[in-house]
């Protein structure tokens, strides 16, 4: 298998994973967001994938990810995890498939690699933060349209990334190199059972250590941090993950962006030897 | 989405349907045959897809996707839907997705397809009957090492499945048309609800429809007849199909034959304009 269909098979394991509470898995969906949608994202995010492999610029890469990914109803199913995909992909690909390594790629990024990730949300509706007022011409909701200001700032993509580090659990992992990532691929590979089982586990224990910033945006703080305390309660053996998944749904938490750092976890558990 | 891509997708769907009472689902599986195997056989499939799509001969594409299928530690999860979907995309590829169409793909088939068909069967242990002894040389289950009988009997690889076609509902398939993956095709088309509910849908009406060779192959023929007459007891409202799904897992009857067919019925929908 190559490295561009590892991360494919990483999307597809990590809605597989169950109960993973909040998120559509294989035994609970969204009536608009169902688990289908999810397998055509990850069919369609394919070539982009492989375009990362093959050293293409990792704006583009991404883009042409979302843009496959989208080919299908459901909506946003896995643009955080791919933005955590396509660097760590670039990174395996040369061989340096580390905290260094992907920092090194992520850090490399230009600013026509940030126009290519505002174009990418020309795809597809993604729930974000607005930036700060001052920052306003950057707000990647604008899609496309923001362009012009990207360029005439001169940010490259790891520049947005460092300005949404505050509020999204996913550009951290940019500046911080990787670190939740690459520690969810050690609990996946320490874990037991099959694959699917230790993707749920560590989703528990992501959500656990640290609040969501997907929930943080759809709903509030308290929130998301109710939901990483519940999370560790369920680790602690004080109720069940079911249980806990009934209520994350009923009240529409869905821990997105746990669920992003599990698939990249999953991909680098596989690049590091898991087998399914 | 390209062809290659659907036809992977119509493998990820066709496992997604749930329940299909006997085979691997969302929420059924078997200690050594799991979803994630199936998920894992989708990834590894794509690149001998996209090399029937490309022109490839039929038996390396086979070859190509039965290869990379296998790369996963659950053993045969998609060798006969691949046995359909190869032939299938290639008559897409040509815009013949048509009787008409993927019979001349099949009858055009060679030697040289046989000889890859062959060795396709080293790659993972699959169920199929025995030949009759003046035949014994083509058993399939030798894989590679029958090559030279297959060469010197001079078979092409539409001959090897017209001589399978009495106990091998796959083979079947290519020496009738694809008939029952295009009827597959029209009533998922004209299904209700979710891809995935209406994949579920038609493998009982095509359980129902005929005994299913692979239970066949792994019992025998009146447990066959009795499973298609107990999902035809479903479809006519005596029962549910989780029962019947329990039922069948607790006893081992496997209806593979009617997933692959599903699997072929799913890819020619969305070819046909099926939206996920």
């Amino acid at each position: 298998m190559r490295t561009a269909q590892r991360a494919q098979l990483a999307l597809l394991l990590e809605v597989a994973g169950t109960p993973k509470p909040g998120n559509v898995d294989r035994c609970r969906e969204y009536p608009e967001l169902r688990f289908e949608h999810f397998l055509a994202g990850a069919v369609g995010a394919y070539d982009g994938l492989a375009d990362a492999a093959h050293g293409e610029p990792i704006g583009m890469a991404f883009e042409t990810a979302v843009g496959g990914m989208s080919d299908q109803d459901g909506g946003n199913t896995q643009f955080g995890a791919l933005l955590l995909l396509v660097p760590l992909v670039r990174a395996a690909s040369l061989n340096r498939l580390s905290t260094a390594g992907v920092t090194d790629v992520v850090t490399g990024t230009t600013v026509q690699d940030a126009v290519s990730f505002f174009r990418a949300f020309d795809y597809v509706a993604v729930s974000v933060n607005p930036p700060p007022e001052e920052l306003a011409d950057l707000d990647v909701r604008q899609g496309s349209a923001a362009a012009p200001a990207v360029v005439d700032r001169g940010v490259s993509l790891y520049d947005v990334m460092e300005l949404s580090a505050d509020g999204d659990g996913v550009a951290r992992e940019w500046v911080t190199g990787f670190s939740r990532s690459f520690e969810a691929a050690e609990r996946i590979l320490a874990g037991d059972g099959s694959v699917p089982t230790r993707a749920s586990r560590a989703f528990l224990q992501v959500l656990a250590a640290e609040p969501d910033t997907f929930i943080e945006t759809q709903h509030d703080a308290e929130t998301a941090r109710d939901a990483s305390a519940r999370a560790q309660a369920v680790l602690d053996g004080e109720g069940s993950a079911d249980d806990l998944a009934e209520v994350f749904v009923a009240n529409g938490i869905n821990p997105g962006t746990s669920a992003d750092l599990v698939a990249a976890g999953l991909y680098i558990a596989l690049e590091h030897g898991l087998r399914v």
